[in-house]
């Protein structure tokens, strides 16, 4: 990912201590966020300093490090931190095996972070040949380099296809109730793509006028018959490409496939709190007595899925 | 509609001025606004005191009433406040006509009004059966009693039902980017009928989990072959409910129908600033970089709509 014109990652370890982009200044201020010790890296990890789940295990993998003189206490920590993130726990475990091998930790948690990187950028290359010059594309909420360290899933494509010249435009979904189009924006403006956000409710709009070529998005978790949840509004893009004939794929690595999940009506959605919708950058913008739903996540049926987008390739689920 | 507990009016004629509930303030605080001059009324319409087509026009025949010995410049001024305003003109003309007849100008300024409220309220008549005990009911942006000065358009069966002692609950869309869902809100609320809000990308959610029975919206204009525009974000509501196989239904008046217009692709649309956007609550959301795009309306094709609730009955356009 580009930041301020250079070369650079969302977090990364450095003289025994992890440096994040602290993603609760975005878009509004570009600051980092020091994790010297264990204690840090569970403030980063519960205080949304670093977001999304590949980046919250790479947190993970190098908070290990941090506190591998006392292993199960450092381990216990950061289970805490974010009782739902697959991630965190397999990259913890990861850390506990490898330094069990007597493997070097600083090398494992490498290791571990370059192959996340390599997944993505693997997904960018997949994805890169769907995108023609001249196309108009949208994406939903941020799926990019901040949510894992580098490269993004639904935003690889996007930065793979720029650095080799093709032309483009993206439009990002502000996404309600968190605006984490913004972070999109955020990330598109640095790399020099050219973009714009809308309202979530413009994007059919700009579908039905045959604006939009392509969508991609990410996935938070896809069960075995191909349905996927993600960020809500996700279905609503879906059933508007299928009623406009519009591709619709979604970017995501192997390791989000659960075919423990048979279908998507098995995925559990999170109900969250109405500050979400009542506060947008510690502004107030809902009255006291608004009453609010805010549901996180939606499923959305395979049937609206053109493909997926791996890092083994394109794939479609029957 | 219900203004903390009594009957009251989004704006009435009183000691020689237009008292206003001032929409600027909502839905923050309910403070009232005193038109006593022409330019104060030309305020209110530009500067949006007062919003909704059928309001605005019961603002411009009051005005005239206020400006009646200076006929023609007091015209003039009203018709420069808002281009766009096809009620506002039509109103104008109405009261030019009746003062040419030598009617009393107040007396053709309340039947006017009067009129308005009544179709509002025939529109709910015919409406309000459709409701069902324990029904869900989606709504988008604000097509209710502050636009029209009593009883709405898409809000007036919801309080009529709700009159008559049914109990149903009301989804009400954020309606990004100008928020008029918390207009609903504030609406609802003082009328005491049970709801909640949501983000504009919940609804499909809502939809294909089977929690939303029906649609009811405004229109800001309807062509010859049932095409209509409305708020930004009604036709994805509209293509999400044919998936899902929820009734579609668009409420407004007779006057809305402009047949002039053969197909909706003849509505021009509106594209607005950024501001709209990038600041909500007179906070900044966005920063400076950040480019959007704001279309204000959007077009739904007549396949969608399963009826036109109108103040003569509901209708259905072949």
């Amino acid at each position: 990912m580009k930041i301020d014109g250079k070369e650079g990652r969302a977090l990364w370890f450095e003289n025994g201590a992890i440096k994040f982009i602290d993603q609760r200044k975005l878009p509004y201020k570009l600051e980092y966020y020091t994790a010297k010790t264990v204690d840090e890296c569970a403030f980063a990890i519960k205080e949304m300093v670093v977001r999304g789940a590949p980046a919250i295990g790479a947190t993970a993998v190098y908070g290990i490090v941090i506190g591998v003189n006392d292993l199960e206490n450092t381990a216990e920590i950061l289970r805490k931190t974010r009782p739902t993130a697959y991630d965190l726990f397999y990259a913890i475990e990861y850390m506990l095996e490898k330094i069990k091998e007597c493997i070097n930790p600083l090398n494992a948690a490498d290791a571990y972070v370059e192959d996340i990187i390599d997944r993505c950028r693997r997904i960018g290359e997949h994805g890169e040949p769907l995108i023609k010059n001249g196309m108009k594309i949208l994406t939903h909420c941020n799926a990019g380099a901040l949510a894992t360290v580098d490269y993004g899933t639904a935003l690889s494509p996007f930065y793979i296809a720029h650095r080799r010249g093709k032309k483009f435009f993206v439009f990002a979904d502000e996404t309600r109730p968190r605006c984490q189009g913004l972070l999109t924006d955020w990330e598109l403006e640095q790399e020099g793509i050219e973009h714009a956000v809308i309202a979530d409710n413009a994007a059919g709009y700009y579908m039905k006028n045959g604006d939009i070529d392509m969508i991609i998005t990410g996935a938070d978790r896809i069960a075995g018959n191909g349905d996927f949840a993600n960020k809500i509004g996700t279905y609503e893009k879906a059933v508007l490409a299928k009623e406009n004939n519009i591709p619709f794929y979604v970017a995501a690595p192997i390791s989000t496939f659960d075919d423990n999940l048979r279908s998507g009506d098995e995925i559990l959605i999170e109900e969250r709190g109405r500050e979400e919708l009542a506060v947008v950058n510690n502004c107030k913008i809902m009255p006291d007595y608004t009453k609010v739903k805010n549901p996180a996540f939606d499923v959305t049926p395979n049937k609206y899925v053109t493909g997926f987008i791996t890092e083994d390739g394109i794939i479609k689920k029957l």
